[in-house]
């Protein structure tokens, strides 16, 4: 079925203990739909300047991407500008320029209203309802966001969320949305805002899942080479969304499949800098890494036996 | 198969965001001892002072633990008070009293010198060798170590580590110990000093454990209520040993499950202060948990057939 992406396409410039980059591709959308890209084509709406560079263009088009909703608009690309620490868990913003950002008001072509799989990048929520708006019969919904709209537009995101399916967010974000510090309850107090389930991204820790009762922990890939983390938590959900729309399901275990396969991808995305790992990674690539996630989580059954001679509490 | 345990038996003064509690029972290796003998009797090599509480000796007793090796000196008992902060994941030391702990030289009961399974708690590395000098034939020994030890005497460490199958740390102990940030490179240089097999545990994210080119990756089972974090190290030790000296083995799908059992054992220490969720604990607990952290970490299989129609790239 077909899939929307809304979001950032920004050109980033990073610092990271391993080097640095002027002005490469980077942005929610971008990431976003390079990961999902593998899973079938992208619908994408994001705003641009007249400074963008061509190729990335040609780089989206090339990935299957849908670009008849990136508008060019007079004036400079969304700049974001960050420095990573050594422990690479955390993106220290230098600088932040929105350029034509800042006036982003997402039309949605009228060939993309039908899609039924919907993923709201970090935006101001009240651009995220307006895109919701737009689309005629959404059958799931996935919702990023991030600390700033959590404090400055609490109230527009509570609005968001009554409409999504699912949302994305760190465990920082879990925190302070609900006020409350242990994730197993923010988890609980989230999903009583709306959403009728919750991914909490843990960065190298991987991720928790929580849909009602149901609660999946997927690992992160143990990586020896992290490059780049910018992007990760819009790979996963790249991977997450691709997969489900490709599927066309979002019942309990293709979420499951869906959770690993979005870790897959942002282990990859985090391996070189900007998208460029996900310009040369392949669809065996991907297959292979989930096949080794499956065998970093197994283990088989206790014995029915075990506790047959143990010691018991007095 | 006989496990044999030395560590400290202690009195804690504990301090959380959910209370505090006075001279209570603590110690690696009376939280060791409570987890292993679920699966089987225990031999303890600790010491106590003239104060220690006849009770706690019944406790222990009463698991089926064998205190021969339980001497009782002039003085007083080992004791340490710490504060938890909000987060739970870093214990901050207040006072530490080594008191009859400071002049500990494990002396092994002749009937403990057969024991096949060995698990060096958190003592002095001079004084796990001598421990070890004292077992005749170990078939596995464990090691547990810390942040002083790996600074103040790493050449003694370093020469345990030559003699043991397996270390247990956490992140921030691999990367002192290995003197690297990235958690895979550091488990590969500490795999490199001489242990078999490595497991980083890492708090409430779970732990992952090394054995030569093998990763597994248990994620910890996700808690509402935290209420005390001391002894979750110990008690995953002796929950991974336990059984591992019941099963009378150590190949792969054993340590997993052995891994996974010391996550639930662990998981049920902080639910309450000191060991006092252990004393309720019953064995079908434990086997209900180890089932609910399968269901947990379970995913299935991915399509053949996914990738058949998806871009690749250009």
């Amino acid at each position: 079925m077909a899939l929307l992406v809304v979001g950032s396409v920004a050109l980033d410039s990073l610092e990271t203990p391993f080097g640095r980059r002027e002005d490469v591709l980077g942005g929610s959308a971008s990431y976003f739909s390079a990961c999902s890209s593998f899973f079938g084509p992208t619908r994408l709406v994001a705003v641009v300047g007249e400074d963008f560079p061509e190729e990335h263009v040609r780089f989206l088009a090339g990935r299957g991407v849908d670009l008849a909703g990136l508008s060019r608009e007079p004036g400079k690309t969304f700049r974001w500008k960050g420095r990573y620490e050594f422990d690479l868990n955390t993106a220290h913003t230098l600088d932040t320029q929105l350029n034509v950002f800042a006036g982003f008001r997402p039309v949605l072509p009228a060939s993309f209203r039908g899609s039924e799989f919907v993923f709201l990048g970090n935006i101001d929520p009240d651009l995220q309802r307006a895109v919701l708006d737009q689309v005629e019969r959404p059958r799931f919904v996935g919702c990023d966001t991030m600390n700033y709209w959590i404090t400055s537009k609490r109230q527009s995101l509570l609005e968001t969320l009554k409409r999504v399916d699912m949302l994305f967010v760190n465990d920082a974000e879990a925190r302070q949305l609900a006020g409350e510090h242990n994730v197993v309850k923010a988890a609980r107090a989230i999903l009583s805002m709306g959403p009728r389930s919750l991914v909490v991204k843990r960065g190298e820790y991987g991720a928790l899942f929580f849909s009602g009762d149901e609660v999946f922990a997927a690992s992160a890939f143990p990586l020896p080479e992290v490059f780049d983390p910018t992007g990760a938590g819009d790979s996963f959900a790249g991977g997450f969304m691709g997969y489900l729309a490709h599927r066309g399901r979002a019942d309990a275990p293709t979420m499951r499949r869906a959770i690993v396969l979005g870790s897959v991808l942002a282990s990859f995305a985090v391996e070189q800098f900007s998208l460029d790992r996900l310009r040369t990674l392949r669809p065996e690539e991907i297959r292979a890494r989930y096949a080794e996630a499956r065998g970093l989580a197994h283990f088989d059954d206790l014995e029915s036996d075990l506790f047959n001679g143990a010691a018991t509490p007095g």
